[in-house]
C-alpha cells in the first residue's frame, strides 16, 4: 500500500488532496499537523485535538529524548500510549533542534534573521561525521545524537512517521558551507536507512529531509537524491531564504523535482505553517505541515483572524480590547468564540495569566488553521483551488465561506 | 418562595439535603462550590465545570474589584455573562482577603499557623469603623472597601448570592479583641442590608457571616444575631480553631444554634473542604462550601484519592511515580483517569510545567469532590448516612462505592 493514495490534483498548480496511511489511521491532506513537542499539545488534551478535526500530531525526538527519555517512553508502551493519543505521530528527528544550539537558534538562522545567540543552556561540544555530541539544558549531562540514535530514539517512541537526522544547514554559510553539509545529510540519510531497514518497526514510514539552502542546483539534487533513495516520504528543511517570495520559491524547487521523479511520495514542509505560507504551500503540492505559530503565538496571546493585512492575526492583551464585548471572530464556530468569550475576558485572563485564556486562544487558533487546511481540501477535490485560494488570500474566513468555492 | 427547600434531613445527625433557589438556577445541597475567584475555575472552562457536575461557583469581590474592576464587569453585563457561567455565582464580600494583608495571610491565622508575613504586595492603610482603606496588589492605588461598596461591587458583578463584609477576626487575639471585632461585624452586616434593600438587585440572596473566633458564646451569640437579621442565609466565618476537632466544634456551635432559631436558612462555611471536613461538615448541617484545595493542591501536582491516612491525596510529582502506568484512581470515571493518563505521564507533565498536567489534575480533583458530595446528598435523601459516610472516612472511593449506602 503506497503511503499517499492522491484522491484529486488541482489542473491549476501542484496541488494534491489525498489520504496518507500510517499504522494508527489515515490523515486528510493536504493536513496541518499540530505539534505536540513534549508528548502534549500545550494546553490541550488528546480529545480535545480530536474534536478540532485533527488527524495526526508531532512529537519531537530531541526533547523526548531528553526527558522523559525514550527507555522511559518505551516502557510506557510508546509515544501513543504515554500521551494518550491514539492517531497517527510524526517524530521529528531531532536534526533542528541539535543544531540549534550551535548556532543561535536556528529558527533565526533558517528564516535570515540575525542571531541572537542560543536561548538554552545546552551548548554542543562536537559535531563531526559520526554525529552531535551535546550538553543536555535539562541536567547539563553529555548526550550524543546520530542518525542511528535517532532512528532509536524514534523506535522507541514507535511514532507512525519517522524522520532522518539531518544537518540542519543554517542561512548565514557559503554555498560550499551548504553543499558540503547537505552531503553529510545525504551520507547521514543512508545511515539512517540502513538502521531502520535492520532495526526499526516495519509499519513506520520513514521521511528523507532535502537540504541544499538557498541554492536551486543543491536543492533540486538534495531532493532527486532523497526522493529517489527507499524514503517513504519527503520533508523539505534548513533555510528557505530571508523573504515569504524566496521561501515559496525554494519550497517549489522541491516540489518541482518531486513532480518528475516521485509524485506518489508524501512531502511534508517541515516548521512552516503561517496562513498564507499554507495556502501558498498546498498550491506547491506539499501534502502536510508542521508549525509552532497557532500554538505558541496563542500562549502569547495573538488571536488568527482573517486579515491579510495584519499577517491574519491581532494582539488580544492590547488595551484597546479592555471593553471588547465581540468575541475573536464574528460567527466562529471554535470552542472559544461559540461559547461567547469576549475579547475583553480573554484580554482579561491572558494578562492575569490565567491558564484558562491561553488555552481559550490555542482552540481558536486551532480551529481557524483546521478550518483553512479543510477549505483547500475540499477546494482541491471539488475542482475549485484558484476561487478559494483567491477568497483566503483576500480575507475570506476559513471555513465560514465555503459556498465562495 | 424560600432560598432553600430542605428534601430531607437525617435523624441520626443534623445533615439535611435539599435545593437551593437562585436567579439563575438550582444548586443540589449539600454542595461544594469550585472557586472563581478571579471570574475563571482556574485552568477550566465553564462548560468542563458543567460537565464534572458542579451547580454553582464562587467569584471573589476584593480580586474581581481590583482587576478588571466591577464597573467593567457591569459593562460586559455582569459576571455570569463576563466568564460565561450561566448557573449560580456566589460572590465572596473581600472582607476575609482585605484583612489578609494586615495579618499576614488570614488563612494562616484563622488556622491557627504562625504568621508568615504578607505575600502580598498591597497593605492596608487603616481600618476603623467606616471600611478599610489598603493598597492594591496590582497597581499600588489607593482603595477603599467598607460595608456599602462591597455590596455595591457585589451589586455590579450580579451574584446570585452575595455575602456581607465582616471583619475577618485573626486567630492570635484575645477575646475582648474578638467580642469588640464581631460586634463591628454585626454592625457592619446592618449596613449590608440596609444598603442591599435600598439599592440591592431584589433576586440576589444575601448571607450574613458569622464571626466570634473560638469562643462559644460569642460564636452562639453572633450565630443568633445574624441569623436573625434580613439574611437570607448563614456563612460561618473567622477562626475556626487549631485543630480540626476544634474547627469541627466551633462551626457546630453555630449550626446548632441554627437548628435552633432559623432552621430553614441555608448555611455556607466559608473556606472549608478537606475530604474529612465535608464529611463532617455535612453531618453538622452545613449546606455548601466553598474552598481552593481541590483547585490549588492540583496545580501543584497533588491528586486526591481515597486514602485517609495520607489526608486523601497524594503528591504526584514525587519520583517514584516516574515509570508508574496506574492512574490516579483505579476506576476512576473522572475526565483524567478515563482517559488513561498514567500517573507517570502525568508527573512528566507536571514537572515540565506544562498547563495540560495541571488542567488534568484539576479536573480529577473536581470529580473527585463532586462525587464525594453526590454520595452524601443520595445517603441523606436514602436514609443512610451514617453508613456512607462512615465508609467515605475508612477509604471508600466516591461515587464508585454507592452500593455501600
Amino acid at each position: 500500500m503506497p503511503a499517499l493514495d492522491i484522491l484529486a490534483t488541482d489542473p491549476a498548480s501542484q496541488a494534491r488532496a489525498g489520504i496518507l496511511n500510517t499504522a494508527h489511521g489515515t490523515v486528510r491532506t493536504p493536513a496541518f499537523v499540530p505539534l505536540a513537542t513534549k508528548g502534549v499539545v500545550k494546553a490541550l488534551e488528546p480529545r480535545d485535538v480530536v474534536e478540532l478535526g485533527y488527524d495526526m500530531v508531532l512529537g519531537n525526538t530531541f526533547h523526548l529524548f531528553l526527558d522523559p527519555g525514550h527507555e522511559r517512553v518505551r516502557h510506557f508502551g510508546g509515544l501513543h500510549k504515554f500521551m494518550r493519543w491514539d492517531g497517527p505521530i510524526i517524530t521529528d528527528s531531532g536534526g533542528f533542534q541539535v543544531f540549534s544550539m550551535g548556532h543561535g537558534t536556528v529558527a533565526d538562522e533558517i528564516k535570515g534573521r540575525a542571531s541572537q545567540g542560543s536561548d538554552r543552556a545546552g551548548a554542543i561540544l562536537s559535531i563531526d561525521e559520526s554525529g552531535v555530541r551535546f550538553r543536555s539544558y535539562i541536567d547539563g549531562s553529555e548526550k550524543f545524537l546520530a542518525p542511528e540514535t535517532s532512528m532509536e530514539i524514534q523506535a522507541a517512541l514507535g511514532s507512525d512517521l519517522a524522520l532522518v537526522f539531518d544537518e540542519c544547514t543554517p542561512f548565514h554559510v557559503t554555498r560550499d558551507y551548504t553543499a558540503r553539509s547537505t552531503e553529510r545529510t545525504h551520507r547521514w540519510l543512508a545511515r539512517c536507512l540502513d538502521w531502520h531497514a535492520e532495526n526499526g518497526p516495519q509499519d513506520q514510514l520513514v521521511y528523507g529531509i532535502v537540504q541544499g539552502g538557498v541554492y536551486e542546483d543543491l536543492r533540486r539534487e538534495s531532493t532527486e537524491a532523497v526522493a529517489t533513495s527507499a524514503v517513504d516520504g519527503v520533508a523539505i528543511g534548513g533555510s528557505l531564504g530571508e523573504t515569504k517570495a524566496q521561501m515559496h520559491e525554494v519550497s517549489a524547487w522541491s516540489t518541482d523535482t518531486l513532480d518528475r521523479v516521485a509524485p506518489g511520495k508524501p512531502r511534508h514542509l517541515l516548521g512552516i505553517g503561517e496562513i498564507d505560507d499554507l495556502i501558498r504551500g498546498v498550491e506547491i503540492g506539499i501534502d502536510h505541515f508542521d508549525c509552532a505559530m497557532p500554538t505558541r503565538i496563542a500562549r502569547h496571546g495573538m488571536a488568527l483572524v482573517p486579515d491579510p493585512e495584519k499577517r491574519w492575526r491581532f494582539d488580544l492583551t492590547n488595551a484597546r480590547w479592555k471593553d471588547a464585548d465581540e468575541p475573536i471572530m464574528e460567527d466562529c464556530p471554535c470552542p472559544c468564540c461559540s461559547a461567547g468569550f469576549s475579547r475583553g475576558y480573554l484580554r482579561y485572563l491572558l494578562k492575569a495569566k490565567e491558564l484558562t485564556g491561553m488555552r481559550l486562544v490555542t482552540l481558536h487558533n486551532l480551529a481557524f488553521v483546521q478550518r483553512l487546511m479543510t477549505d483547500l481540501r475540499e477546494a482541491i477535490l471539488a475542482g475549485t483551488l484558484p476561487q478559494t485560494a483567491a477568497a483566503l488570500r483576500s480575507g475570506a474566513a476559513p471555513g465560514l465561506s465555503r459556498t465562495v468555492a
